[in-house]
């Protein structure tokens, strides 16, 4: 027996084709419908086949679903969540996957009908790949999704999502969407807005040709360049909606910085050695923790 | 018949290891004769056998060889070039693996004899981990190597040189050691400060767990952390050692990052949607070019 009858995934990309293909490999669900607003992704998910009804209409897509998850970036949420509160079902679970949680509960609750159970969620998970083609069962086997319920939400209903991720092979945690927010905007939002950044400095060097970069690149730049290929429209909505937590540690990181430079500039060989030296653990904790691999240069040279 | 009677090696590590691997693989070499300055180091080496003989005492290692490769972090070249200065053949090739080229020269070609080629190197290839064990014969195939040879330098050494390496596996560019310099700078040494600085500044944040990081890492910090778990002492040598082009590219870097600050500030949507966008082109030709994998997220979600 199915988990739910009928869920609804808006929006057909990495994300949302991706938990298409693992709720169907963990049989959650009887039917998976899908929507996305671009007839040429919904087109090519029909090829695909990852969903079992697809919808040109939001409003089709979500009717008598139990379960609704907005997959689009979150800059769109605001419309789509005006388009659907009149057909979510009485007891859904209205959800979502966006990498910011506070803006996303000011964009949505407002829509959010009081018969719906609201339970943001954030699945730590990704590739630099995006559209409907990019999506797999695995996805999520091993990361961790945050779900940020609001106070004083539904606990059952609560329960079922946590279920429902774990179905789909995430391990799951629950915290509150401003922490959230906090923790992703170093772990996440940071790193890409820096890496986005050193492509850019490399490409605007006069005198350093980008077929130089190219070629040398393994020597540290291309991690840098997988980051920064992943989609811009979800990221630009990213930093639109979690400004004040990316300005935070932004300026955490500039400080930081300005003591390495100074370092550099006045040759403090122990400085360096010492701040080289004692983040080691770090690594070692994350692999420890199955959350990436160990091996060297993630395994590329092996081919 | 083998390129070299005699190569000798000086410093046993990640690349040092590395070259014994792949010039035994491409027999390049009757005799690889290796050293390292730490008596643990070498007994290691001793253990796993890339190297046909092998030398407590640098001089009885560099003794007749026609190819001397310095592979010990770059800040201990000097003590080095003055130790083998006496022993060095006439007509040998004096070459190393340093990160940085200028520095290089500076330090060694003081003691380097009238008959010798000193023909500095640079293979852009590596991984994170350091030590005997970490040497594998493959880690230069399809890479590139950089020879920095000196004004009026011997042009059939350099082509020996560059045999050499291409016998290793690698492609061989020829530049001079001031635009090493540059290039590595932005391809390889900011981008490994940027890490460093990067995992330093998500350890010191008191609201955010080190847990938390290392749970959620996979949203994009655990790349970082791969690059910041290199080895400090090259890493301490390489910034002391190339301080004015690692701070003039730094120096862009601080400027396109206060752009990309204000955007955030300010909510400029297009100016990051325009970032964002501009640079994914680098990551294909990186990717075209073999230099990296195409597999969504270096194909680390396969397991």
């Amino acid at each position: 027996m199915s988990m739910f009858d009928k869920i609804a995934i808006i929006g057909l990309g990495l994300i949302g084709s991706s938990i298409a293909h693992a709720a169907r490999r963990g049989g959650l669900a009887r039917e998976i419908a899908g929507h996305d607003a671009s007839p040429d992704v919904l087109d090519r998910a029909g090829k695909i086949g990852f969903c079992d009804s697809l919808h040109a209409d939001v409003g089709d897509c979500v009717e008598d679903a139990q379960l609704v998850i907005l997959c689009t970036p979150v800059g769109a949420y605001k419309v789509v969540a005006e388009q659907i509160t009149q057909q979510l079902a009485k007891g859904a679970i209205l959800s979502d996957v966006g990498s910011v949680k506070g803006a996303v509960i000011r964009d949505v609750s407002p829509f959010v009908p009081q018969d719906v159970h609201f339970i943001p969620a954030h699945p730590i998970a990704g590739t630099e790949f995006s559209g409907p083609e990019a999506g797999f069962a695995s996805l999520f086997d091993g990361r961790w999704t945050i779900l940020t319920p609001l106070p004083g939400g539904d606990k059952d209903a609560v329960a079922k999502l946590k279920a429902f991720w774990q179905g789909l092979g995430s391990q799951v945690d629950v915290m509150d969407s401003s922490h959230h927010d906090l923790v992703l905007a170093i772990t996440s939002h940071l790193p890409h807005l820096i890496a986005y950044n050193i492509v850019g400095t490399a490409h605007d060097l006069e005198k350093v040709t980008e077929g130089e970069v190219i070629k040398y690149s393994a020597s540290g730049f291309r991690d840098f360049t997988r980051i920064a290929a992943s989609d811009p429209t979800m990221w630009r909505d990213i930093f639109l909606n979690n400004r004040d937590a990316v300005l935070e540690v932004l300026g955490r990181f500039n400080e930081d910085l300005a003591v390495l430079q100074r370092a550099v500039r006045n040759g403090d060989g122990q400085l360096l050695f010492d701040f080289f030296t004692r983040n080691r653990a770090v690594r070692k904790a994350i692999i420890e923790q199955g959350q990436d691999t160990a091996e060297p240069n993630f395994g590329r040279n092996k081919n």
